[in-house]
């Protein structure tokens, strides 16, 4: 199939499933679960009104219902895919609606505490399995959306303990059925890695962006127009959904500053490089940063085309 | 046409140019120079001879001299493309070579620093226009260049005070038929323009890069496959040529140290608000921050494809 997700599978996994949250993630999941069979039926929901009525005029579903109790009736998945925040919100309305032996999953960045927000407002007749596909764009709500966004991606699903083994196999399945490879981790592990792999990163790309928005207006416009040297990288990052970021750091505050700690350690010691003139430290770092973007490129997590490919090669 | 570059020039602007240093700027404009005519000849030297071997191999110029002092020979620009920390060297030894009322001019990401470099070393019988073309990739290297890096990219001249009018127009032109867009401030201003815009990003992308390799194995292992949250796009900046970058550091010294000092305090009140649960706080400056990508963009220095474009949209 030329958009590499392969044929659509013969026996669907789930027999109707609800998307509760039509952002980014939620619209690609609903995408490729039509693209792949991966549910006979796609329910989509979201709290906003707007959200449903666009999700409606470009047919994101099957049914696009007018309540939350509504969407998960019947449902055998349902995966919640607003920011972490609004989970144990979301999870207390639904609780009573669930169909007994329902899969709970989540696509949300921070694992541990959504782990307990779920197994708390859940009752137990379900099966909780908190999942996060480590994958996005910069972009965010229902028309972001499309069928290929975990492609080749992870998703790492964080299953509690005594989690029913059929049910996290069932959601292996899942995401592999849309293009993504599968780990399963400890959610206090997933947190302290994706604090270094993307939660603080994205900190300190919002911080950057931040710095430079304080300058007076004629250096900002200066910023805008110079960015061509490397500035503009920070800002697609920092374009991010501001409330889906706030929630992350909210709940992963503990991994965010430990990783933030150890940042800001060696920013001081490369700050001290610099004013003393010790050449030959940042060489020596900044050969040594060079080997972990190859290591990312042979393990098919980039592209190797220069400037991402954003331009074609040209002569 | 279809690169975007236009018609060759019906007369060059030099008759003979000499690019000091084949890296992905060197390398990209000789191949410019001979798209677009603006040089009779193009000469292009590098010293090392694995360099001038492969110059020649991919037949970058039209000569590839064994010697500095043949290179600048008779050429009437001298475009110095090395790392801004060699500049003075290099201008020391091809100052008695110069033909008189050559232009030479460089492509250095510092600009107070070179211009003090070449004003010292060179003859008053040649013009001195210092420049940088605000353009790059993460590769380097004489096969890296191509002859679109330039377009609808700027190009900042930092002409001496006092500088011949008719050599700036030169080279304003010269850049301009490279696909540029080209404006003239003081060094000093450019310095601390870039050092916002490019420096200082770099630095903190070579830093968390720097951070992440010192974990353990295990968890490094986990950095690089969990890379897509956020983490790989700083791995590109932080791939950069070591040399190059170590001497931005060290030149522009005073500057960076400025803009990190403003950088550091913004994450400290950052990393204050997540300590103590500000959610309002951080919602509003991740939303401030998605308007200078808008900028960004609306200037025509980004695409707005979401992730740069990495991946169509294929569904």
């Amino acid at each position: 199939m030329p958009d590499g997700l392969g044929a659509a599978l013969e026996e669907p996994i789930f027999e109707r499933a609800a998307i509760i949250g039509v952002g980014l993630i939620g619209s690609s999941l609903a995408h490729v679960m039509r693209r792949k069979g991966l549910a006979r039926a796609v329910v989509a929901y979201d709290a906003s009104a707007d959200v449903r009525t666009r999700a409606r005029e470009i047919g994101l579903a099957d049914v696009v219902p007018e309540s939350l109790a509504e969407a998960v009736e019947g449902a055998d998945l349902v995966m919640l895919c607003a920011p972490v925040g609004a989970m144990a919100k979301i999870a207390a309305e639904m609780a009573p609606h669930l169909k007994p032996g329902a899969i709970v999953s989540d696509v949300g960045s921070v694992k541990a505490s959504v782990a307990a927000d779920l197994g708390e407002a859940l009752p137990a007749h379900v099966h909780v399995v908190p999942g996060h596909p480590v994958a996005g764009t910069e972009q965010s709500g229902p028309d972001a959306g499309f069928a290929t966004l975990f492609r080749n991606r992870w998703t790492i699903l964080t299953p509690p303990e005594g989690a029913d083994a059929q049910a996290v196999a069932r959601m292996t399945r899942f995401w592999e059925g849309a293009g993504a490879h599968v780990e399963t981790m400890a959610p206090a592990h997933h947190d302290l890695v994706l604090a270094i792999t993307s939660h603080v990163p994205h900190l300190i790309a919002y911080n950057i962006v931040g710095t430079a928005s304080d300058l007076e207006d004629s250096a900002r416009a200066e910023v805008i127009k110079f960015s061509a040297g490397g500035f503009r990288d920070f800002t697609r990052i920092a374009a991010s959904d501001p409330v889906m970021w706030r929630d992350i750091f909210l709940a992963n505050k503990d991994a965010v500053l430990e990783m933030l700690g150890r940042f800001t350690e060696d920013l001081t010691a490369l700050q001290r490089m610099i004013r003393r003139g010790d050449g030959e430290g940042l060489e020596t770092l900044f050969t040594r940063t060079r080997a972990i973007r190859r290591g990312i490129i042979d393990l098919g997590q980039e592209t190797a085309a220069p400037d991402f490919g954003r331009r074609a090669k040209e002569d």
